[in-house]
């Protein structure tokens, strides 16, 4: 029985983690399309592992993972045309998320995170959440965290992952991050002899409705993945559980550190 | 590599089997108390094996599971006031599996089967289902199964589950057949050290809003699981999945059976 | 002036009426076909007719009709594809409801009963009722009973109805309980004369969508109501009221019993 | 059994009617308070007496009354505040209306006329006309009439009943029309002794939100309904039939009308 | 910088209003053909002009025009046919206000005037209006005026403008009112010379669906705006504005008149 | 009469417009706090001025103003708790762009071009054309562009603006660049003595629900605007009208440019 895993928790377990008032993990995903060698998971895969990786530290709870996500745009995932990719309304996303945190807050909950893992989904978790936030009050003391992961790298370690310079996260779907984040956490997942060798894609400062495929390489990468490895994918899933546990207790201060002895116990 | 789960293909695998016209659970659950010995996850998980369970047989390929469900009633699920039980909106969840299922078709699948793990979804999931089938439109040649997995019991298999009688389905949250089935296929997830001895719940043939908890046991159980074993467990789970695999290639006749061999092969 | 009727009494009488904490009725049905015998209306006719014979019994007061449904279904009501069969999508119904409840709470009103006569209706009401609580807010004393009046037939009087023994609720879609109540009720709205001779449907343990009109007999019936008669309707009617009179004092102690000789007189 | 009320029809009773090309009334009113000698249910009453005395001419067919309407507004209505006035949201109304025309539509029905007697409703009933207009598409004959019945009243009529001059409908709320009305389709319903003796109300030009109760009578009438009587009820009855039997005649060509004689008979 | 145009207030200016109690106004009006001699943006222009009027002349503040409206209908606007005219689906509208006021009021503001210029929207503007008030619940002390400006015109005035009789506002589309009030206001939008000399259209006492263009003059106006003028418009816009100026101060007693003296030297 | 600006156009006008396949601009805004210096409408006013100005370079149309945005962000707009500050929830905006791109399709219109002047916009746009486009279906040749305008500042023109290095546009509410543009495009609209003197605002890198007021200066601004000027305004209004116009008439060819010539005979 994993002790992390809300979905593995019986009532009264969860009761006794609510009344330690253990903060509650909800990571957020989508099923789309991320190039020949990272499966359609991918968003949510991640953002589950990295939840995972910080409730180990602080002692929290990972709810289970919203899998779908809003529509991936050609800019940032490649675009809605890929089989498999499979999206929400705005609207509907909004609402699970808003139900979801109501619920937690009604059950006495007053620390949740939101881990997105797909960047199309921010604006949509953000008037969910604030949906939620106006419903349970003013008087309550619920208190609501939502990150992109990717947010977390700093410089430092993005110097250390692009040897040639960081160009942005804009072009990051599919390549060097998810990649390397990959081999890390599902290296059973990952096909790095496919990874496409294409040049890094180039969009104009605009949209289009209807999306236009054809700005997109075939494979659905949006830059290359060539570089991306395991260690790399250490490096960044260890630096980026650190800075959200870091931040975490910063902003919820009640929420205590786990001593790494018994997070290698429990291992 | 998991070739059945679709979070696990990339888009040209799933492009491939989708090609082959391979059909597409999607697994629906809940987060929602099951007494101290089972976990809140419990009808998500039994949907998603027993669609795993089905996929196996006839080369489907299981989208992520729908982890939470509509709210939980007393005399079907012990009520809304457990710690934990984590719910949904009714239309939130119509909304959600009609933008799934309307995804699914517009990639060219036609080929769908939602698997429902939790009873108080079934309207709801009807309900997404027919307005995804009402945006298609009729020129769509889509097809979609909607099933509670527990309805493929037949009263042989009951009769050797419930040695004194089989007392319908209606108390049966987190009793018997749950807890034989999470025996079966999460035996780590089950205690079966805390199955309460409790007797079968009676309830009156109405609802009261807002819900009465007195009306529940205070485990959370609505009769007891004592007579639950792996056995039953592993004897359901195999005629289920038999049974919803039959259906399917009736319903679906393009479906073949993958055979024994091959199945053996993979495992 | 009929006493009971809410559309019968202007609001100064209504106004006493509720002062006297009168419960209110909301009957609600559907306009569904059920066979040759039966008019479309009969699920609100007799969700209506039920809870004017409650009404009677406990001083209530009868709102008008919810006369429109949910979407009928093959295996419980024959399905959509019948001429007359007008439903509601599941939202509406469940707003519909929810406005409802939540303007009686706002006048004051804290003792409602939603009878449903239409299977298809439950878990939109349910949701209807649940989001009103939760608009009119925990401090309210507002408390709402849901019933599908069938479930009140106790075994007792089931064995009386169904001399062969009784086959359960499933198929008595436009069978010997409906049309034995509405010759009891509404004996001019009945050709008994018309009840199709037909063996009772079998249906598969699943739902196909789009509604397979194949798995129903051409007539709209899915089992015979030929053992029916006025006598059986009574003697339901009679006990249906009974019970649902005996739940409603039982939650609402403050309900009074209308001694039978006072329900004469105004007869 | 009543061939004209859709409700008291069976299925292949209706068939028939639609395959006749019979047109279908939808009758739309309030629950609202109607001062102290008026129930409730007036405009639902009055819509549905009204439609069934048009289908009488004109061989038509009345579906279920919408007996819930949009808020009571103090200028029409008298406003919220009178206990009895149970009011939908504007959007639940809408969506209520476009669920039934659209099901009638898909059952083949093009001549559809919803006859409203609650002013509040009307552009809610236009949108949902609206919107299920375009939800059947442009390639549908679908054809729909709303009308409120009073707007038949031609001024030689209202001559007739106001012997001081017609002063507009404004007041017209539990006045003179309305009650005469009743009075006329409805005796045992009317308390003409206790219709209050008010001066005409007096409104600013503008509303106020929260709505201001005391712009209103006590008794929550507008008007006082003094000189109305049954003869002034059957006059206007009559021409308003005729009038609207006259309109749907010229705007759906393929309706006939009932000979006088036959109506007699069936009286 | 003009201090009535909350746009154009910096946020440390308009929180100085707002402590000083300075009355809103919530300008509505529409995108809708006038006829060949007035602008699509006809009610947007007029109620947001009428708006800066009145609030000239008790220091208010006018928010950014809502400049699309519901849909034009054939009786009083002529119709969604012609090209330009773009319109709102009803919720739109609704929740649009709605979130205005709600807003408003969130910030402290407790005085809001909902100017209306298209007569369509009336309803769904009260709509939205009493959600938010809903929303802001029975302890907050907002106060909202809906109003339609030529509701302000008196038969005095009626008389000047209207020699030969006022025939009512049912056909003052793009007619004589709305000519002279945009010649006065916006002279160089009104084209005097293309103003269609068409007799009064006759309407039928109901409306149908989908609208009937042929019962609209080809021009777009329902009755001809030739006697307009600007002198006319001057009349009607000086009534209009002291009229609602009046009003205000009656309902929200701390507003105050601004001298004629101050308003000069303003200008 | 502007021949750009919709609203000022006659129907017919319009129509000739439509026929010449001239793009129809929407600018979309705010009413946001922009500091002491800027006014509250300042996202309106910009995305109208750029409308204007592209609309004049390719003879385009420019709807009105959808002046009211998505909820101001602490990181990129300061937040929700500063006076004046007045916000759509999410659908409500999507909606409203749904409606209006959907009503600009029906008349006939192709090309559309959405101006997003307020960052927290983007994604509800997105989703509300997103939906237009699944309204008008598959058949239709609609093409919607939607761009923010600062996206086309190129990294010569920010070198020219940022003379010490472009620190992105994070930091960019109320700051250099839209308080440059508004001096150029409104300088009657600027305090240029008013801009505050701060340090440009640090963020962690999540985000807090409920937002944290004390993140951001209380001025409002996150960087300051000190650098800002008339001539750096024009230098980019130029730039981005240019761009803009250029991306147009690639995308839709069928656009023409308007002769420099013929633009300064009509200034």
């Amino acid at each position: 029985m994993h002790p992390l895993i809300m979905g593995s928790l019986s009532w009264i377990e969860y009761q006794q983690r609510l009344q330690d008032e253990a903060i509650v993990f909800i990571p957020c995903g989508a099923l789309e399309q991320h190039g020949p060698h990272l499966p359609l998971g991918t968003d949510a895969l991640l953002s589950t592992s990295v939840a995972q990786s910080v409730a180990e530290k602080i002692d929290g709870i990972v709810a289970p993972t919203v899998s779908y996500g809003y529509k991936s745009q050609p800019k940032s995932g490649g675009g809605q045309h890929f089989p498999g990719t499979t999206s929400l309304d705005g609207n509907s996303l909004s609402q699970l998320i808003r139900d979801i945190v109501r619920e937690l807050a009604r059950q006495g909950g007053t620390k949740i995170a939101v881990v997105n893992g797909h960047y199309e989904n921010q604006w949509f978790l953000t008037e969910g959440i604030d949906l939620a936030i106006r419903d349970v009050g003013s008087a309550s003391t619920l208190r609501v965290m939502r990150l992109e992961y990717w947010e977390f790298l700093t410089p430092d370690i993005l110097a250390k992952v692009f040897l040639e310079g960081f160009p942005g996260f804009a072009l990051e779907h599919a390549a060097v991050i998810e990649t390397s984040l990959m081999a890390h956490y599902h290296p059973n997942l990952v096909r790095l002899d496919l990874i496409p060798d294409v040049a890094a894609a180039e969009f104009p400062p605009y949209d289009l409705f209807p999306q236009c495929s054809d700005w997109v390489h075939v494979s659905g990468v949006l830059s290359s993945a060539k570089s991306a490895s395991v260690e790399k994918g250490e490096l960044m899933a260890d630096h980026i559980a650190k800075g959200i546990a870091t931040a975490l207790k910063q902003e919820f201060p009640s929420l205590v550190s786990v001593p790494d002895m018994v997070l290698n116990q429990k291992a």
